[in-house]
């Protein structure tokens, strides 16, 4: 997975290229920001994704100006990033976050085969919602026609991690002020009951496990 | 605000242009992802921001790539996506995210004025951290000197806000499972001592404030 263009270049002992590492990174998250040159320069976009072993689902309307962009396969970056603590140095320098971050490079292309573009949707739906694709109803035609389902390869990717408490200078040991890690994290809260929601009907197997899986990670 | 290329293409009607709007979502924030164009693609990266009124502040080392590439002057995007919650619906195709993002495009500037750098460091420290940069030792030469800071104006700025509950197709209301809001926030726990921290050293106010400041937005 490394290859000139992930190698990170600053602070090299956070690079991590093992797969294992880029997984665990993607996988608890579903958000991923991703970058692509238009007519008038570069875009980000922030956009929801699903991984099935090396490959990432991402999808979208039809109509959307990022996926029409894209779906030509033009080149992509995308990246994938859990906040875990702010550092607090005694240094203003030395403050720093605790992170855990995926940046993938690759070229973005539309699936376009029937089989394949529904299990890229079922890969998204239960990576964020586990098992959501048997409980809900399925895409019409016409649903199906509107979305717009794109992979992209994840063999050139690389993570950057950052673990652990401040590094401050020797000579500012003995400062008097505080120094640690203030840890930051993702909760989920009690599902919120759509207001036509039959009141008789209690939430699904999917809705406990990704209440359970985005909570805390 | 509202240019041609912040003018929100898909659903438009979550397209808001206000400066409020756009601040609220930036300070409830301390990451961004920021793109730009390398020699071999497009490139997208996280890094840490503050606020200043109309600015936005960015720093790193003087030795990392991005800031090398950028400070020359070159157009880039950076998003800020807060995720409120996972929307699950009653149809695969109306299932969505809760949240709030700002995209902006502009051209990322280094700030060299001494008076100016200093500005923009101690905006990205309290942004993070209020009231941190009079807590902790500030710069000396060295560290001034290895730290690009640069600034991105957020005329061309653009939010987008997505809220509440599901929208099903009337023929799926009967159905039954559940539909609503998983609700997703971030939260920020006790803060963890250095191990290297004198026992009898208290967290300072910055740390409470950041506690709280970054907890539950």
């Amino acid at each position: 997975m490394k290859s000139e263009r992930t190698t990170v270049r600053r602070l090299p002992e956070r690079g991590q290229y093992d797969a294992e590492t880029i997984y665990e990174v993607l996988d608890a998250n579903f958000l991923c920001h991703v970058g692509f040159n238009a007519d008038h320069g570069p875009v980000v976009l922030p956009t929801l994704f699903g991984r099935d072993g090396e490959t990432m689902y991402l999808h979208g309307s039809a109509g959307a100006h990022m996926l029409r962009t894209m779906k030509g396969g033009v080149p992509v970056s995308a990246a994938v990033t859990s906040v875990d603590g702010i550092v607090v140095a005694r240094s203003l320098f030395n403050h720093s976050i605790n992170y855990r971050s995926v940046v993938i490079f690759g070229v973005a292309e539309e699936v376009t085969d029937v089989q394949e573009k529904l299990h890229g949707m079922e890969v998204l739906t239960n990576h964020i919602l586990p098992g959501r694709w048997d409980e809900a109803r399925q895409p019409n035609t016409a649903e199906f026609t509107q979305t717009i389902v794109l992979k992209l390869g994840l063999d050139e990717a690389s993570a950057k991690v950052r673990v652990g408490p401040p590094h401050d200078h020797e000579d500012d040991l003995a400062m008097d002020v505080w120094a640690g890690v203030i840890p930051v994290f993702t909760s989920t809260g009690e599902p919120i009951d759509a207001s036509d929601l039959d009141s008789k009907i209690s939430t699904s197997p999917s809705v406990q496990t990704a209440k359970q899986r985005w909570s805390a990670s």
